[in-house]
């Protein structure tokens, strides 16, 4: 069997632990690998390397993609989806395993629609591509991101201050709700519900009334309040701080996680994730089950039909809802 | 509501953030909580401290348990479930959670049967709690695990050695897969089947023979060979290490990760998990779900009924043991 | 004994090692310890707590401070030494040891000198406190800034973007350079060298046509280019972004990483400087070498003249500015 | 310039910066540099391989050695030191820098005094080379050490135990002394001063009856006691732990660390020591400074005779001694 591989859309921890399962079961069937560079683009423009267990060596536990990857849409592009065609029979290829986040796997389905061979991997920091309870990206996300609200909070009770961060997510808050639960946030605001920037700010003063000196407020970048004083060009996390200085009074300081959320190392679950779905691909393309998605439920690797990524983003479940307002201050 | 508290058997990381859950659950829902020492001695002999959101600030990221911990089932006790329904009583308890692995909640289970209300946490680093995918602990220790095997791999290459490591885990090997698979191990050996030194031997040479210059054998405590030539009072580890000396003459090291696997900080995923625990184990106690075990399955806190916990070990399901077959060299 | 014992200006890593050794080794000698709650200012409205070993168990691996701290000196407010003074006497002190970074020592040398015992403890993540090469807190925001340089790196490759990290240092790039260095930056950009972001972007753009395809740029936030084009109130890593768009035409991203640096648990280094000087602080105090700062030189714990510390910032030395030359693009 | 480059004895995070360094340093001065494999056996048997920015790329966090490592000696094989040397003139080297402790760096310096141009690097994780305070591997051996021994700490305390951890070191206490101090262990025992079990067992006892209930024991593998009960073919920790038993009655549990110590990747300060190692050395090459030692002297990079590592063991200080009495049970 001839198979392709690419990664598209943002990096994150994870991905070049998919590529070498990939590559590991598909050499132990004696499978051939190519994989393309930057994404689908790679795919359109014929930008490949052979992929081997020697090319691979060494790569289970680094962060980013060894592929590279670009947020480019085939089927955005006039005559895109007739290059990725063409592409793959220029390759020869039997199946295309394409790793990505709901863009780069809901190009997958559409192509796929069309009776090209593919089975779709799902990564995503945001955790939130329909049809899977986890993506790649995510555990190690949530970690690097609890342990910059970690940080935070010991500066925070050190200088009596209330500190606002800022973590990823636009449209579901996956990670905030996660990592602020595990990193023990005060407030956690969350895409999944429209906030009311009085309300926290009076939570805060109560928090503080009965005689706590410090707060910490995680805010997913996607989170929205109806009531905000402060209008502008500054991120969400800014907003907020600036109206609990004016509404509160107290001294209050922002951290933008930003880039450092999607990069480095895989933590060990991640790693362990990206194997087993590499291995599963491969073992689907065997079964010639395409257009499906591997996938994570109830602690085991399934595959679903690869259109449920069309669904739109899994939001966060009631229980992680319930959980952020039972164990914070609102 | 009053509320009893106790964490026993083996310590493991997380335990601290179930304890601060239900501490702040129930402070929310207005209960009082009480935390018996040692597990079920503390209950026995009436050894308790009255928890409160002050008392258990700053331990969400602590390892170990606050309330200390033993191996102690008052079931196998002359007398001893009668003083635990005593000690419940003369506390004027509404319910007991109980945070333990097989053991502890073994002795829930028998004790919950004469109509003492119970609900049980399950915490473990092995992993194999009947009733439930996931444990307090156990992500927390296939981290420190697979971070131990990722440098004994550097070693390894560096002197071209084989190096044997040996992880927890006497009746199952969840720890064992999991973190060899995250660390890229190149051979791995579970309780689960019946393994082979000289198969392992000749997979080790044939590895050499295809051009590697080191492995890396992890071996759960509980592996067992059925061809082994060392015999004597060492750990499995230790044998297979000197067998492969044997039979394949290559420098051979041991390392046996030990208490470290069990002790630390908690992960973020640990940490959720925890706390996602005991924040459902007082809703289940508002909602009088005695005799039952706080679960997770599919992404999810469920509840099942706490004598599921006596069904046995739940063992590695037959995705990890495939996987541990296919990604690695026996 | 009577020991006083305070933390003054920005927090970081290492300073309750510090005050553990303190209380460790004051215990030892039979002497009492006092601690003064948010620096300067507690000493000032006498607010104090007594300090036991008991008292600080378990601090030695936290991050910030548990005696709080704040930004206040006492010789720049009417009254401030003479209040001062009075508390000293009130609490009886035989000395005060302070733990701060050059504005909290210059206070304690100014008020030292009317015959006030006073030791210092020198701590900064800047590390530039003048007679010292290492301060408390410094090895730590190395590694957590390290580490973040780290991840944007995967991230940066992943998606062939120039990546801008912006660091704390205002006056000195001791921060910049070392974690610049440790984790590969292709250029780092310091306080102690005028800067031109022109021959930032040429270079730059020479390291990429000789095939790399993303860079990583360390700035201190006291960096300085005489001929940046975008001007505003954004800090001088988004300007530096900005400027290296238009002369580059390269995606590029900014990261700042803000208080995390200053958070957090402290490493093995900073655990075991800390509770070095704490330790010599306490020797220092019964030898009544008074006015003295307590401090690092050839892998030692010496005394120098408190009065070192008005000396001005001790900057990066050549051997790391040539470093910083030799090693990266520019 | 052509550049020779080594690295000896047992590997240690670090080694793979100090090459890198050597690298981009003599690539900026235009030198060549080959890699010898397998330390001082590659030179004599001419197993090298030509190191390049590229070939070297991406390993500056990566622990080990790309150039692999052995404890060979050649001048202690017959004709060792005459095959060195014409191995440097068949590659026509000017320079070569090994990479080692005190027994590759002996060998260094017996070779350097017949004229063939040397530098050495000093590499440990026991950091007693002589002519330098710190040794590349040093930093990361003491934080895996130390947050090693905090595990072992919450293991303890959760079960009220005394822990004994076993850290390496035969010589010298470096890392015991360096690691117990940053993890707060209650007493350490270093080959530095001969010890007696019965006053370690008498002041555990005392520790707990002041009313602790748990201890942490730091031995270094090289420690000496006068007394000790158990004989045998075990390790000084585990004759530690069994007449500990013997003595106090208390439950009590072993932990080697074994080869963990010496793997995994490089902390920030090692990499920066052994960058600026690197580096050094290609410049005292240009500078002609043969049989030269690279070495740390307060807070900078020293050139030292290389002759210096002859000394012996470099011993741990006064003040650490002192530390480790003071604040300790013992």
């Amino acid at each position: 069997m001839r198979i392709g591989l690419l990664t598209g859309g943002g990096d994150c921890p994870g991905l070049n632990a998919a590529i070498r399962a990939v590559v590991l079961r598909a050499n132990a069937a004696r499978d051939d690998v190519v994989g393309f560079h930057h994404g689908w683009r790679g795919v359109v423009e014929g930008d490949v390397e052979t992929l081997t267990p020697a090319s691979t060596r060494g790569i289970l536990e680094t962060g980013g993609t060894m592929l590279r990857t670009a947020r480019y849409h085939p089927d955005e592009h006039e005559g895109g989806v007739a290059a990725v065609q063409e592409s793959i029979e220029r390759q020869r290829l039997d199946v295309l395993i394409v790793v990505g986040g709901d863009g780069t796997l809901g190009s997958a389905s559409s192509i796929a629609s069309i009776e090209i061979p593919i089975i779709g991997i799902p990564k995503t920091i945001d955790n939130d591509v329909a049809g899977t309870t986890r993506c790649i990206g995510f555990d190690t996300a949530v970690a690097t991101a609890a342990e910059a609200i970690d940080r935070v909070h010991t500066t925070g009770e050190s200088h009596d201050r209330v500190m606002v961060v800022e973590v990823m997510g636009r449209s579901t808050g996956w990670l905030a709700v996660c990592a602020g639960l595990a990193a023990g946030a005060d407030a956690i605001c969350l895409p999944e519900r429209l906030m009311s920037i009085h309300e926290l700010a009076k939570a805060v003063q109560s928090h503080h009334d009965a005689g706590s000196t410090s707060s910490v407020i995680v805010v997913a970048e996607g989170a929205e309040f109806f009531d905000c004083g402060a209008t502008g060009t500054g991120s969400v996390g800014a907003t907020v701080a600036s109206d609990l200085v004016a509404l509160t009074g107290y001294e209050t300081r922002l951290t933008v996680l930003g880039h450092i959320q999607r990069g480095g190392m895989p933590s060990a679950a991640d790693r362990l994730l990206a194997t087993s779905f590499g291995a599963a691909a491969v073992d689907a393309a065997h079964d010639r089950a395409f257009s499906s998605l591997v996938s994570w439920h109830d602690d085991n690797v399934e595959l679903r039909p690869l259109e449920t990524v069309m669904q739109g983003c899994r939001p966060v479940p009631a229980y992680l809802l319930k959980l952020a307002s039972d164990l914070t201050i609102c």
